[in-house]
C-alpha cells in the first residue's frame, strides 16, 4: 500500500509539535507559558453552554439539514444586519463544521485540477493544503508591512493567469492580525470581477478587533465567498461550528457538496450557537475583547525591548507577527530554544509560508498580562 | 465564476428530496410515515447526554488533539478487546467528525488522481463521491442476493487493474443490511495483500445485527482501514462522531491530514462518547437493538404480501432492500407515488447506484411496528 502523494505537500504544523513538546515538558514538571496556540483561553460563554445543555436535555441529538438549522441561518442573517448593516439572505448562509469545512466547501466548489488560487504569504497554512487537496496549485503572494501584510491590487493583477480561479484574503489575517484596507478591497473586488474569478475572504477573527470594527467584504462584494466561524470571537473552538456565505445562485451546489462531505454540522453546537447573539452573551464577549486589547497593547510596548521589530499595530485577531532578525537568523531554532531554555512556547514563521519565515515568529496573546510579562522577562534572558 | 466540474458527478441524494417533500406535505397537514432516512428514531441514550452536559459544565469547550482525546481512543481500544476480542492499539485509532470524515481521511491517504477504487453497487452513495473528490475513479461491482450483495473474490480479481489502489466493503451494508461472509472476507484480504492494495471496511452498522454479532475485519486483517461511527448503534447521529482504524505505520500521515482537514472532532461529542461504553448505556442500546429486530421481522413477514421480493434475511443495519419489479418498472416513480398518494416515504434504488436500481427500493425501519403496519396497509392500496 502506498501513501498518496498529496501527503508529500502537507507539512505538519510546527505549532503542534511545539505544543506537544510543551506538554511533555509540563508533564516533567516545567512551567511553560503558552503563546503558541491559536485559541482563546476563555471557555465558551455561559449562556451558550446553557443553551447547549438545554438542547441536549430536549433531545436535539439528531441530524440537521446539511446546510444547518434554519433558525441559526436566520440568526446569522440578522447578525449581518445588526452588526454590519448588510443584507444577507439566510438562504446564502451554509452552516459548517468549523471554518475548516467552510474552507473546504468553498474551494471544492471552485477549484479544478490545474486551477491556481492566489493567497498571501504568510497565511494560515491549511489554506494552501485545501487548494492542493482539490488538485489546484496555491500561488503565494509575498506580503510585508508596507501593505499591512495584505496583497495589493498590482500584485494580484501580475500574478493572475488564465488558470487562476480565485483570490483568497483574510481580514484580520493570521499570523499578522492586520485588516485589509477598505480601498484595497475595493480594487481587489473590481479586479476579481474583471478577471471572472472568485473572491474568498476569511473573516473568522471578526469581532476580535481593537479600537475599530471590521467591515465584512459582503458590504462591497455581494458575490464574494465569505468564511466565518463561531470559534474565535464566540469562543466555541471545540464545538466545531462555522459558516460560509455563498453568492446568489451557488446555494444548491454548495448544499449538495456539504451533504456529501459532511452530512451536517454538529447539532448540539448549532443549538448552543442560537444563544451566541443574546445580549448577555455579547456582554461577556465584549469584556473579553477588551481584555485581548489590553494584552495586545502590553506586548506592543514590551516586545521591542527584546530587539523584536513590530513595524505596525495590528488591528485584530490575537496575534503579533514579530521580526526577530535582530536576535536570530533562524526563527525556528529560536522558538526551540525559547521553549527548551526559558519555557516560552511561540510559533516560528515557517508555519505560515516561506516569505521572511526565518525572520519571524508569531505570538498568540491567549494568556493574561501577568503571564505575558513573565514571558517577556524570560525571553530577555535568551538574548545574545 | 465557474462551478468546479466535480459537481457534475455528485448527484443529490434522492432521499433528501423525498424528505424535503415529505416535510412539506406534513406542513400542509398530511400524515407521513417516514421510512426513508438512515437515522435511528431514538434520541441519544440518557447516560451519554448526561456526560455531554457535565463536560460542558466543566468547560470542555476547547480544541482537542486532531486525533481525538486519548481517553476516548483508549476506550475504543478496550471496546475492540471486550466486544470482538481483538487487540487494537489506541495509537491506531483516529477519532473523526462522523464516519464522513473517517471516509474522507482514509481515501485522502490512499487515492491519487487516476487511481481506481472498487466498491459494490448498490452502496452508500457518498463512497463514490469521496473517491472522485480526490481525483480517483470509483469502479462499481454489481452485486445481488446470490452473494448477499457483497463482492466476490472472483469479481474483485477480474476488476482489479494496475490503477486499483483499494477495495471498499461495508458490513453490514447499506442499503442491503447484509454481512460479508467470513470466508469471503478471508479471500478478499488475501487478494488485496497479493495485489498490494488497501482494504477499507465500513463497519458503521456494527452492533445493529440481529441474532448474530458482526466480526470486525480487523480480526482477519490487522492491515485494513476500518471506518466506524457513534451514529448508528450508539445513536449519536447529530453529534458527528466516528473513528478510523489505520494500519500500523499510517498514524502519522493520518493525523497530519486530519489536522489540516478538520482540526479536531467536536469536543463535547467526544466527552459525551466516553459514557457510550458504560453498562447503563449498553443496556439501553441492547433494548433498542431488540426493538429493531422486531421491526425487521415484522417487515420481512408483511412486505411479501405487497408483491415485494425479499430474497434473503439481512442480518443487520435497519434497512430492507426490496425488489419491487412485480409492482413497478420504475422504482423512482413508485417512491414518488407512495409519498404523494399514500403518504409513505421510502428511498428509490437510484440513490445507491445503477445496478438493478430501477427494480429496488430501500425501507428504513426507523419507526415502530404499529406505524410499519400502517405503512404496509397504505402501500397495499397502491398496487395494480
Amino acid at each position: 500500500m502506498k501513501l498518496a502523494s498529496r501527503l508529500d505537500h502537507i507539512a505538519p504544523f510546527q505549532v503542534m509539535a511545539i505544543l506537544a513538546k510543551a506538554r511533555a515538558l509540563e508533564a516533567a514538571g516545567r512551567d511553560i507559558i503558552h503563546l503558541e496556540v491559536g485559541e482563546p483561553d476563555f471557555a465558551t460563554p455561559a449562556p451558550i453552554v446553557a443553551a447547549g445543555q438545554r438542547a441536549l436535555a430536549e433531545g436535539h441529538t439528531f441530524y440537521t439539514a446539511a446546510e444547518g438549522l434554519i433558525e441559526l441561518r436566520m440568526a446569522l442573517a440578522q447578525w449581518y444586519r445588526q452588526r454590519y448593516d448588510v443584507a444577507v439572505s439566510p438562504e446564502r448562509i451554509i452552516v459548517t463544521t468549523g471554518a475548516s469545512s467552510a474552507l473546504q466547501l468553498a474551494l471544492g466548489l471552485l477549484v479544478e485540477p490545474g486551477s491556481e488560487v492566489l493567497l498571501a504569504d504568510p497565511t494560515y497554512p491549511c489554506n494552501r493544503h485545501f487548494v492542493s487537496l482539490f488538485g489546484g496549485t496555491p500561488v503565494a503572494l509575498p506580503v510585508g508591512p508596507d501593505t499591512r501584510y495584505q496583497p495589493s491590487a498590482a500584485q494580484v493583477a501580475t500574478a493572475w493567469c488564465e488558470r487562476t480561479v480565485a483570490l483568497m484574503l483574510a481580514s484580520p489575517g493570521n499570523p499578522t492580525g492586520t485588516l485589509l484596507p477598505s480601498d484595497t478591497l475595493a480594487e481587489l473586488v473590481t479586479l476579481c470581477r474583471e478577471k471572472g474569478g472568485a473572491l474568498i475572504v476569511d473573516e473568522i477573527y471578526h469581532g476580535l478587533t481593537y479600537g475599530v470594527d471590521a467591515e465584512t467584504a459582503l458590504r462591497q462584494a455581494d458575490d464574494a465567498f465569505v468564511i466565518n466561524s463561531f470559534s474565535k470571537y464566540f469562543q466555541m473552538t471545540g464545538w466545531r461550528l462555522g459558516w460560509l456565505v455563498v453568492p446568489e445562485g451557488w446555494q444548491e451546489p454548495a448544499i449538495r457538496l456539504a451533504q456529501n462531505l459532511f452530512l451536517c454540522p454538529p447539532a448540539p453546537a448549532q443549538q448552543a450557537a442560537l444563544a451566541a447573539f443574546e445580549p448577555a452573551t455579547l456582554a461577556i464577549l465584549e469584556e473579553r475583547r477588551a481584555e485581548f486589547a489590553r494584552r495586545r497593547d502590553f506586548l506592543l510596548s514590551a516586545l521591542p525591548a527584546l530587539g523584536w521589530k513590530l513595524p505596525l499595530v495590528p488591528e485584530g485577531a490575537f496575534y503579533l507577527y514579530a521580526d526577530v532578525s535582530a536576535v536570530t537568523d533562524d526563527s525556528f531554532a529560536y522558538c526551540q530554544r525559547a521553549l527548551d531554555e526559558v519555557g516560552v512556547a511561540i510559533t516560528p514563521g515557517v508555519d505560515f509560508g516561506e516569505y521572511g519565515a526565518k525572520r519571524h515568529v508569531r505570538v498568540a496573546y491567549t494568556t493574561g498580562v501577568a503571564r505575558l510579562a513573565e514571558a517577556v522577562e524570560r525571553l530577555a534572558t535568551l538574548r545574545g
